[in-house]
């Protein structure tokens, strides 16, 4: 079974929210539904360069700042933006609700791969606090979800699509390249979602839980 | 046997000196030395949250800007240090003379592992770029290489640390963890190394030459 990290075990989405709407409030002159525009046309144009994580956050809110204020923005302003990176690498993990039991449960009958995505630094600290470390079989932090990343992932540990579960909370990045492969998934909503990882889900073809408390039904019933 | 990546296999250090040349341009007012100096204090100061990597870097160096102009920079010189950062990332990956044909020479012979540190995704992006992935049969990108990191790539792949040769260019990172652990190393400097990585280097416990075309003579007479 492999699960996601952010968002699946942990918040995540809504510390990136938070500051998100830090940023709307330091550029207050300017129209909040453009600045939200205007910082995902900066992370989506900058995705290829910075990958997923907090630093190219930041660099992007950065980027964007000066661009919607006309070189015009104070640089007190932007230190007030990296500082709250910084706050965002130190915040504490905060678990789910059911998640602590959850994954406990399920380690005793099954291989658990945690397979998250991320600044490889920032992914570690948090998987070591998050105090669930030892109860996976291994941890795998990648740049990208696609069904070729799963493909090496399941292949580097012997293990049959077949066989394989994933539990996330993307379906863009836990759910279709996983069912494309031929696993199974489970999809665990997070109440928000990152305008970038957004896709309508599929019809049918895997299951859908409210909670992560739900899981262990779900898998005694498969 | 181990590669390290960076300043090994391909040059690297040499685009950080050049970025940090451009920084002190840009930063004309103020005493060069001094604005080494702070940056490397912001580099330190942030490592614990940043790792290493060049978005880290480009962050470190924002924040330098706005401490040693007392928050009197330009927007705009800070978008040009985004736009180093940009180009660093982007820039094409050159290896470092006799690598390709000591590597494709040895990986004959022996199983070779890439270890490197610094940001997942650009390390990604440097070794598939460099044409050598094929050549290794693992790729390990870590976030720090002391001595626990070694023995926990080495038992992962099932490797006795007597039985390990690290190459690298960092006696910090590639050779005192490694002989640490009861293993063997290769010191191939580089020529310039990054003042946070310097360390004086052992009198003895491991071989140095001069440049990678050395290595197949070094392996052959041990």
């Amino acid at each position: 079974m492999g699960f996601d990290g952010d968002d699946t075990l942990w918040h995540n989405e809504s510390i990136f929210s938070m500051t998100q709407e830090r940023f709307r409030t330091i550029l207050g002159g300017i129209d909040a539904a453009e600045v939200d525009r205007r910082l995902l046309e900066a992370e989506r144009r900058n995705l290829g360069l910075f990958g997923y994580g907090i630093k190219g956050f930041v660099l992007s809110m950065i980027e964007t700042a000066i661009e919607v204020t006309g070189g015009e923005v104070d640089a007190r302003d932007i230190q007030t933006l990296i500082d709250c990176g910084k706050s965002m690498l130190a915040h504490p993990v905060e678990l789910l609700d059911g998640v602590a039991e959850t994954v406990e449960y399920l380690a005793n009958s099954h291989r658990l791969v945690l397979i998250t995505k991320g600044d490889l630094f920032d992914q570690e600290s948090k998987i070591a606090r998050s105090g669930l470390a030892d109860l996976f079989d291994r941890i795998e932090i990648v740049s990208e979800k696609d069904p070729e990343t799963y493909r090496r992932v399941l292949a580097r540990h012997d293990i049959e699509p077949e066989r394989f579960l994933m539990v996330g909370n993307s379906v863009r990045s836990d759910i279709l390249p996983v069912l494309e492969i031929g696993g199974q998934a489970v999809h665990v909503p997070y109440h928000i979602t990152w305008a970038h990882e957004h896709v309508e889900p599929p019809a049918e073809g895997y299951r859908r839980i409210e909670g992560m408390a739900e899981l262990t039904g779900v898998i005694a019933a498969l």
